[in-house]
């Protein structure tokens, strides 16, 4: 450790140990070299990392600390939900400038411990320095899966694709946020739709942990990079191409009237906005209708088919209301410095 | 992911990819959602993570990006090593400027590997990013401990305190190559010798695995901050004081050298300069002669007292060789850009 000065630097470490929750099965938390953790019998371990910057991946000037806290810890909680685990213990690593004030570390960890307590998740440990340019945040999330995680390498040509939610929330809410000056004609309900779901995501646990018990869950990726790309991930390590029914992507209203309130097209946000952190998943045909109906009614959330697994040979292809294919940008590409996202 | 662009992303992780050792406890490696691990039956689990920052924890000035890749795990192993425990999984996350070239991103990842394979680390996730500014890197460890993990909180009055190796070479380095001109008089030896315990530090593994086996020490922390200050946590943890005499305290001739050649003081070094990651324990005094000799026949590292814990009250005295207490900055300061250490 080192700057800011060693008084904050206490003071930070304090601020760690009071959010730490001590849980059953952390022997040692905070205040050591490592943290001490009991797993589960038999249980396998889930390990995900994610290193998040300033003007990258967020921006100070309309993401709070509360808010920078939130979505870091949240990103991992996706990853663990997108294999059908249960995620239990956080590291967190946290840099800033000198400058940085104690009520604003103090807030990024009411954000991080927020988010944990939503997805009973212990912060075990982590680490603070300076930083001598813009915040940086590394959180590191494990996981305990009971039965075998699902993976991405196990779809099936034939399966069907589907998605929890809806797309490009996310991205619309990025758009509005980046948007100088605000575009007048989006209400209040939708603005605060779409930059909630960009500022402080809700992963899918309970989705991806009953998806894991209800079986029939071929193969399952979050999206974070945008369905265009993350799909393309699915395919690559399946070694399947993929057909897109583009009219069958659920996106809200909220969406195309953003969308519509900047001169943007929603669906390039659905396919290729990324950071949505809903679950992708492919299954059996035939075991469409029992998981969408089941999983609505355990969580609420709602399923939507909105493609089928293809051989390799045929590629990913995205079809318009007419059958057309037509060509989809993939990639999420965060913003970098001085220029908004494309 | 981000920038740097799509070419050199894939390329970083098919570097990752194949850096990543598919040990027998990994289930599934890089390339999914997270990584998968076996944890060896009804052992406990050490977790620890750490953040290094370009110009608050390197310089790349002096340090070649294959030295960032080996210490940035090399001061987690020695987490690990300080509860007694056996590395086993890292994730290296990591974010550079959209310059750097594919042959810096592999040779940081060189690094890595060659002080995974000493320490039989398996690296099995991570994260790339791009940065506005500087490298960043987090690794994030993962161990195992079949027996009790050796803690900071458990030491007792009249314990003897004993260090491994010697102390103050990594600041010796430090300060030797921050120093500008670079000073007449020190032999390329004794350079050599400080400079490599700043940029490629040993981990105490298994000095640390073969005193946890051997029982009898009382509690053990790595020094990583610095002796004055380690030792200050380890009172603080266990409720005691301590007294040091500074004349035991080991220090190599290579420091003396670089100390006299910049005139500065080795044992100021020895106590404040940080970064040694050598194991400093606790262990009853009877105790010591078959730790101290076991150990270096085991391990060929030497086990030196250098002093005992005291009650609270007494606080905690360094003593010099006439037994006069004398003042001991604790507290190992990283550099802060445009200013070297003090």
């Amino acid at each position: 450790m080192s700057q800011p000065g060693a008084a904050t630097e206490r003071r930070l470490i304090e601020i760690i140990r009071r959010a730490a929750r001590r849980a059953p099965a952390v022997r040692v938390g905070i205040g050591d070299d490592c943290a001490v953790l009991e797993p589960a019998a038999g249980s396998l371990l889930l390990a995900t990392t994610d290193l998040l910057i300033e003007d990258v991946h967020f921006r100070r000037r309309w993401a709070t600390p509360t808010d920078i806290g939130w979505k870091s810890l949240a990103v991992n909680v996706s990853d663990i939900a997108a294999m059908g685990g249960r995620p239990r213990w956080g590291l967190i690593a946290l840099a800033c400038p000198e400058a940085v004030t104690v009520e604003e570390a103090e807030a990024f960890y009411t954000g991080v411990q927020a988010l944990a307590t939503e997805h009973d998740v212990a912060i075990v440990g982590g680490d603070t320095s300076s930083s001598p340019r813009g915040w940086v945040v590394n959180v590191t999330l494990l996981g305990e899966a009971v039965r075998a995680p699902i993976v991405r390498s196990t779809a099936r040509v034939g399966d069907v694709i589907a998605v929890t939610g809806s797309l490009g929330r996310s991205a619309a809410g990025l758009a509005l946020l980046e948007a100088n000056p605000a575009p007048a004609g989006v209400g209040g309900d939708a603005r605060a739709d779409v930059t909630s779901a960009h500022l402080r995501p809700r992963p899918r646990t309970r989705e991806g942990l009953w998806l894991s018990e209800a079986g029939g869950v071929t193969s399952m990726i979050d999206l974070s990079d945008g369905l265009a790309t993350d799909l393309g991930h699915l395919c690559e390590e399946s070694g399947t191409g993929a057909r897109v029914d583009l009219g069958r992507i659920p996106v809200e209203a909220s969406v195309h009237a953003v969308a519509r309130a900047l001169d943007r097209d929603a669906l390039t946000w659905a396919t290729g906005g990324g950071e949505d952190y809903e679950l992708l998943l492919t299954a059996a045909p035939d075991a469409l209708d029992r998981l969408a109906g089941g999983l609505v009614r355990a969580t609420g959330t709602k399923l939507t088919a909105v493609g089928r697994m293809m051989r390799a040979a045929e590629g990913i292809q995205y079809l318009d209301a007419e059958g057309h294919a037509v060509s989809v940008r993939p990639g999420f590409e965060h913003f970098v410095t001085g220029r908004a996202r494309a």
